[in-house]
């Protein structure tokens, strides 16, 4: 299988391109519009037809490419189905695995930092979006959030997965790159070290993160697929043009 | 292919178990003398059969369960070339892969930590010995140790390996299991953040570590394959007999 870890550093995002090699078939997961030229060169370079852009969730943070992708490489838009994404062309559920030529991933509903989340599992690796990040986890008071949800699904549905699975996160703010789940058993101040249910509530209560700044464009612009709402305020929405114009060509 | 990365707390190493599914062989490189019985049970329990232990260098800080396995498990003994394992059955050297089944090991001669040190390369992961470590590198003050083979092993053989081929030490003092070829160049203090090789060999020869408290019996017991050295003194003869019981059954 081929496989690229992309980077997105307006918003710290990776997205994943996995190839299957022997039908040349490709997917990426969460794919960013800022981003969108760069993943479709890569996409094009490495020989490959992009037949799905795929979610992990509604983001926050940025604009999904899925729309502009579908327009430019005809792929097609798949979501967790829980996200009530209405432009998906396929939605995603836990139990029906999503084939792409030789790739399958297998969803695994992970709800906290949004109620529909998926994480998607792939062999040796599991793509965790915000469920699980290396030694972190997506916020959980925005977007039907709910930590008890959150340590639920990781505890129940991420770490009951073999310990050298690799964990592949939507975002790190630091340059790491991969996690096992047995590392995050171990490290995770948050969801790991035996932490409690309680104490990672507390923990998740205690953050005291500011207001998300994009999120009020970011959440209906990914509810349609990737779009800058037309009713913005100007500012918000010359930010939203900027961002969703691939500046980084 | 089945892999298991495997961890002995005495000497904080890293032991990977790959396997063949197709023809049930498999590979122990780095295996530790104080987990034998551990390291033989996941074989067994795995329905595989041992065709090598592996050796990435001659190790100072523990033994090598290479002799006990060939005796239980009738595996050959494989060592890089360079490092004059006379017990070897198979001398590794750069650019003569060694094929197991379906898993084929690409030996890169990595120098700097012992003058004959190979990594070994397979698809998408590199097990780097102690030439490369997450956020460290092996010392250089012993067995031929030089920073500066060392300096351009990383950069020449490893750094020039794709982005995301996936590094699995030979230790880690922190519960860190993996990390990437992107990730060392970006976060590794010592090696990685575009050191020069001057910034290099000054960090090295400013460490001022201690004397390998088990190199006097570990280095000549590891060049007879896994042995405790006849002549040792009597306090080192007994620790080294401790270790060579497999303490941990």
């Amino acid at each position: 299988m081929i496989f690229r870890q992309l980077f997105e550093p307006l918003s710290s995002t990776y997205t994943y391109l996995l190839g299957c090699e022997e039908t040349g078939l490709a997917v990426l997961i969460d794919p960013v519009i800022a981003s969108l030229d760069r993943d479709l060169r890569e996409v094009q370079r490495l020989g490959l037809q992009l037949a799905y852009s795929i979610e992990t969730h509604i983001h926050a943070d940025h604009i999904t490419a899925a729309l502009e992708l579908k327009r430019k490489a005809g792929s097609k838009i798949a979501a967790p189905a829980a996200e009530g994404v209405l432009c998906a062309d396929v939605n995603l559920e836990e139990g029906k695995p999503l084939q792409v030529g030789g790739i399958v991933l297998n969803p695994l509903h992970t709800p906290g930092h949004t109620a529909g989340h998926c994480a998607y599992a792939l062999n040796d690796r599991v793509f965790t979006g915000d469920a699980l990040l290396i030694e972190g986890c997506g916020r959980t008071d925005f977007q039907q959030g709910d930590a008890q949800a959150l340590y639920w699904s990781v505890h129940k549905k991420l770490f009951s997965l073999s310990d050298d699975i690799l964990v592949y996160p939507a975002h790190d703010y630091k340059d790491r790159h991969v996690s096992t789940i047995a590392q995050e058993k171990k490290r995770n101040p948050r969801l790991g070290k035996n932490k409690t249910l309680d104490e990672f509530r507390a923990i998740m209560a205690d953050l005291n993160l500011p207001y998300p700044k994009f999120i009020d464009y970011a959440v209906p612009g990914n509810k349609q697929c990737g779009v800058c709402p037309a009713d913005l305020p100007e500012n918000l929405g010359k930010y939203c043009k900027q961002m969703t114009e691939s500046p980084q060509g």
